[in-house]
């Protein structure tokens, strides 16, 4: 019998059909994060192409409380727990970021879909504040043990990375950027205190890099974390840790789980690793990268750590499906068994 | 990074074609146990239906020395160690469990087998004393967590368990059989010994029962298994030592690997367990049984265990394949997990 555990491995999912929630569950794991996964805006390999029996939110597709409900009840009813949405599409945030018309829009759509969560009681709200889809995240692949495939990033890749993206007719400030998120904290913050909803910041990917395509990137670094954190202090607010980001930044995630742990910023943790670090890395297996798994675990286990940690991005394995079912549930038994270890000692 | 383990993980399979053990070196395992799976002749749902690329074992199917050069060769090309055939098919030792005509046919293929074995270097032969398909094995299965299936037995279902097994005109004693069995180790041990190769010994399923259907179950017990292992005293004789089947005894599956771990006959283990013990039992989730894992792990770590534990039998689990790729893959997942964390530390 395995010990009854405190940290909890939760699943992303876009799908919450039935044999994907049974499968999620026969794998050991407790907690739901519901993906956007607007496919038609952002296709990426991480997407999940199901779009069965799922809670659409995008720009102009905000669940409602009902919706939120029904969603609840389906995940409830296989033995789970809806415990967040996984993040914001670039289409409910890019005008704000950019401080565009629309932004209004965006701002009372966003603040609407926390109030909706708090009234169904789900409790997380990860967002991010990353040009996804209007500047690289990767630039290839990389072949892992038994030629599974991870994705890869060289910056010396990239063919300009001063090139304007798409849509932009000049370079945006630190400056003013840091400005148009703080509009989006002030709007947003005091309505998830209301809503009794967490907001948790996902870091850019790549991070560590100023600029890009004349887009600042704000979350990509610690110190930027702590300014991100201390701008509109809340104590609705706190960080998507994904260990991926920070084994790219070069930091030692140990460092950064007590860092933010200590100050209580922690919503959810994203449990990838890579080889290497920005400007060239590439993602791996969760026990081949750069940390230690299970010091991870046992720093985790040491600050207190009561919340959920999922697996993120997971190579692509022989004859795995669109989703990746081997390899989620591969990550998902790995963490599960290093947890449990950790926490029975 | 995960650290150097020495209880290696091990998977075993029929087929040795190249996805197949591309997906098995992507989980992180080792070492691979061949399947002999004469279907035809034992078909039950542990067995591997995927016969093609694979090494026929059975009556009148004895490989070469070059054939198992081969199977070698191609699971080395994939990364993985060929450590042994994970067991022998009833064909090939019903007739000297029986002392019935073709028992020296049976002796001679089993004793060339052996011989190849060494000469490829192969170094494990797996082998049961078990009337697999003569006497029932489960009676029915158990819904697990998400609606998983795991097999089942319960003894009050069996309609007449002294009925005569097909084919038997009498019952067999203890005695006789324990005569029997004599002559097989009499005549395979010292073989084994000038091969090079340790001959491991799994134990009758369901354990405990003195006799079923006529036949008495010689290997059902700690008892036995110490007799077993005295009745013909060789370095090269060990357990293919099955936790589901100690633990479906009830004993402490800790004290067993200590027992046996001591005296050096733990020739490879089965890892997989069960909720209720023998006359009612029903197989679950690695994390889920009667045993702790954890412990399980702590011990063989103590014990200074440096062999392969493998996944047995793994429940049924939504959409997966027939060799229940996700079911292994997550077994294997939390095994390795489990090991990495024991280690580590």
């Amino acid at each position: 019998m395995a010990p009854d555990t405190t940290i909890r491995v939760g699943v992303r999912t876009r799908s919450l059909a039935e044999p994907r929630l049974q499968y999620i569950r026969q794998l050991g794991a407790t907690d739901i994060f519901v993906d956007h996964a607007d496919v038609d805006e952002e296709p990426d390999e991480f997407n999940d192409r199901d779009a069965r029996a799922t809670l659409a939110v995008g720009r102009d597709a905000i669940p409602t409380v009902a919706d939120l409900e029904a969603a609840k009840e389906r995940v409830e009813a296989a033995g789970l727990t809806l415990t967040g949405i996984q993040s914001l599409p670039y289409s409910l945030y890019g005008d704000i970021m950019f401080d565009r018309e629309g932004k209004e829009a965006a701002l009372e759509q966003i603040t609407t879909l926390v109030r909706n969560l708090g009234e169904a009681d789900i409790p997380i709200l990860g967002y991010q504040w990353n040009p996804r889809g209007v500047v690289p995240m990767r630039t290839g692949s990389a072949e892992l043990r038994g030629r599974a495939q991870g994705t890869a990033f060289d910056y010396d890749e990239i063919d300009d990375p001063d090139a304007l993206a798409p849509g932009l007719d000049r370079e945006y400030t630190e400056a003013e950027f840091w400005d148009n998120y703080e509009t989006f904290l002030e709007t947003v913050l005091p309505v998830a205190e209301e809503a009794g909803v967490e907001m948790a910041l996902h870091p850019v990917d790549p991070p560590v890099i100023e600029s890009m395509c004349g887009v600042p990137r704000l979350c990509r670094s610690v110190e930027n974390f702590e300014k991100a954190m201390d701008l509109v202090p809340s104590d609705n607010h706190g960080l998507k840790l994904c260990l991926g980001c920070f084994s790219q930044m070069g930091e030692d995630v140990t460092d950064v789980l007590r860092t933010f742990g200590e100050r209580d910023q922690i919503g959810f943790i994203h449990f990838r690793d890579v080889v290497g670090t920005v400007p060239e890395f590439h993602e791996t297996f969760v026990d081949q990268g750069n940390f230690d798994t299970t010091e991870v675990v046992e720093t985790l286990d040491e600050i207190g750590y009561d919340g959920v940690v999922i697996p993120d991005h997971v190579p692509a394995m022989t004859d795995d499906t669109d989703w990746r079912h081997r390899a989620r549930g591969y990550t998902v038994g790995y963490l599960r068994g290093v947890i449990d270890t950790v926490q029975s000692t």
